[in-house]
C-alpha cells in the first residue's frame, strides 16, 4: 500500500522543523510539489534548504505537480467557493495520475505543507478526493503556523486572559471589521487601515526567514509605514507573505 | 547580562520539539518549573523526559518555582481579570527572586511552556513583570499548539475555505454561543453539550501523547459519548487537557 505523509515544515524558519517532522522526512521516497507563480522559487528553494539539513540519506526524489489554470477573477461567497471546489478537483486529478505514475505500490510519498497543513493550505482537502481515485493511507506532522511565529517574533501573548482570538483573512476583516483580538492571513490588501486608528497591531512578514521585517504601534502611529514598507519589501522581492495581530 | 528563553514545547508528543527549540534547551543552565496541582507529575515527567533526549551534554538543572496561593473562586468578567493580574504579580515576584538566587550574571534560564507560550498561557505575561524587578534579556521559540495536535491528529483542515475560526474557552462559548467554527479550549464542563445537535464536533484528550484519545461526529450521535468517555478517563488519569473543534 502506498503512503503518504503530509508535513508541516513550519512557516519559515527551517529550525521550525520538528522532531517529528524529521523522522516523517527521512521516511520519504518522492516529494511532491505544487508551488506556483512569483513565490515559487524562494520557497521551492526553502524545501530544497530543509531537506538538505534534515535528511540524513538522500534517497528521494522531487516531482513537480502540473497546475490546472485557475481563474484569475476572485468572485464572492458561493461562486467563489465553487470555483475553489472545481480546482481542487482538477488538481486531485493530476495528483492522483502523479501518485500512480511515480510512486511504487508500497513507496512512500509526501506533501510538505508551508507552516501546519490545516491552516489556510488546500493539501487535506485536495488529498481527501484523491482517496476516491488511488488507494493510499496518510498520516498528517503538525507545524509551526505564521501565527507562532509571528507571536514568538513580538514575544507576545496571542489571547488576552481569557479571551478569545479570531483567525481570519483580509477580505473577511474588511467585510466584517474588528472585534476584541484577531489575527490577518492572507491580506493582499492592508486591510488594518480600516481599523479606528487607536487598534493596535502587531505585523510581520517573511517571519522565520533572513528578509524577516517586524513592526508595531497603533494604526495611527505606524499603518502608514507598514503599508510603504510592505509595498516596498513586496516590490524587492516579487511576492510577500505577511501577517499581523490586532487589539481593539 | 542573564539571557532566557522561553520555550514552546508542543503540546504532548516530544516529536513536536523544534530543531530551534534543540538549540535553544541545550543553550541552558537553569530550568524554571512551576507546574502545581494533579496534573503537575505527569506534565514534569514530559518535560524530563523532553530534555533528557534532546539535550546533548547533561549540565542543566531544574528549579522549582514556589507558587503564591490562588483563589479558588473563579469571579466574572473585571473581577477574574483582576484575581489573575494579582496572581501574576505575587508570581513575578517570586520569579525575580529566583532569576536573582539561581541564575549567574552571566547565566541562561528558560521556561519551558507547554504548546506555543502564545496561546493561554501565563509565562510571558508575567515575564513582562519580572522585568521590572531583574534586569535579563529574553527571547520567544514558538511550538506546536494543542490547535496543531487535534487538526493533524483528525487529519482535518482547522478553517473552511477562505473562512475565519475562533479560538475560544469552554466559558466563552458557554456565554456567546457558536457561530461558524471554533476551536474551544480550558473546557472543564463539555460546554459542547450546548451546541445544536447538528454542530460537528472533532475532540481530542491527552494528544500526542500514549493516552491520546479521539472522538467525532454529530453532538447529537457522540456529545454524550465524548462527555462519558471524558468523565471516566479524568477520573482514571486524575487530571485531563481537552480541546476539540466545532463546525456549525
Ligand atoms: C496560504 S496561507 C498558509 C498558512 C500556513 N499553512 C501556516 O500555517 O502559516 C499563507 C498566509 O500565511 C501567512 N504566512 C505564512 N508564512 C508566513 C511568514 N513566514 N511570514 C508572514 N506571514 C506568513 C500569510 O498571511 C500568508 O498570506
Ligand atoms: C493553559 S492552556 C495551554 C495551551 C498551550 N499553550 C498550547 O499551545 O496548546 C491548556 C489547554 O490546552 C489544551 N491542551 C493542551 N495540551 C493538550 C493536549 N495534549 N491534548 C488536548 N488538549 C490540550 C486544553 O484545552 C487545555 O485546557
Amino acid at each position: 500500500m502506498r503512503r503518504i505523509h503530509v508535513i508541516g515544515i513550519g512557516a519559515g524558519d527551517p529550525g521550525y522543523v520538528t522532531a517529528q517532522a524529521v523522522d516523517a522526512l527521512n521516511d520519504v521516497d518522492v516529494f511532491f510539489a505544487s508551488d506556483k507563480g512569483a513565490v515559487k522559487d524562494d520557497l521551492v528553494s526553502l524545501r530544497r534548504e530543509i531537506c538538505e539539513r534534515f535528511i540524513r540519506e538522500p534517497g528521494y526524489r522531487f516531482v513537480e505537480l502540473p497546475d490546472p489554470k485557475r481563474s484569475k477573477e476572485a468572485p464572492d461567497g458561493a461562486a467563489y467557493r465553487q470555483v475553489v471546489a472545481d480546482w481542487h478537483a482538477a488538481r486531485a486529478e493530476l495528483w492522483a495520475q502523479a501518485l500512480r505514475d511515480e510512486l511504487a505500490d508500497d513507496g512512500v510519498g509526501a506533501f510538505l505543507a508551508w507552516g501546519d497543513p490545516s491552516l489556510y493550505d488546500s493539501t487535506l482537502r485536495i488529498l481527501d478526493m484523491v482517496a476516491d481515485r488511488v488507494e493510499f493511507t496518510y498520516d498528517v506532522i503538525p507545524g509551526i503556523t505564521a501565527i507562532q511565529a509571528l507571536t514568538a517574533r513580538h514575544r507576545i501573548p496571542l489571547n488576552d486572559v481569557g479571551a478569545p482570538v479570531l483567525i481570519t483573512t483580509g477580505r473577511r476583516l474588511r467585510e466584517e471589521g474588528l472585534s476584541g483580538t484577531a489575527v490577518v492571513m492572507l491580506d493582499g490588501d492592508c486591510a488594518f487601515l480600516d481599523c479606528p486608528p487607536t487598534t493596535e497591531i502587531w505585523w510581520g512578514a517573511y517571519l522565520g526567514t533572513p528578509d524577516e521585517l517586524l513592526l508595531a504601534g497603533t494604526v495611527a502611529d505606524v499603518g502608514e509605514r507598514i503599508a510603504a514598507v510592505r509595498a516596498e519589501a513586496r516590490n524587492r522581492h516579487g511576492w510577500i507573505m505577511d501577517i499581523y495581530l490586532l487589539r481593539s
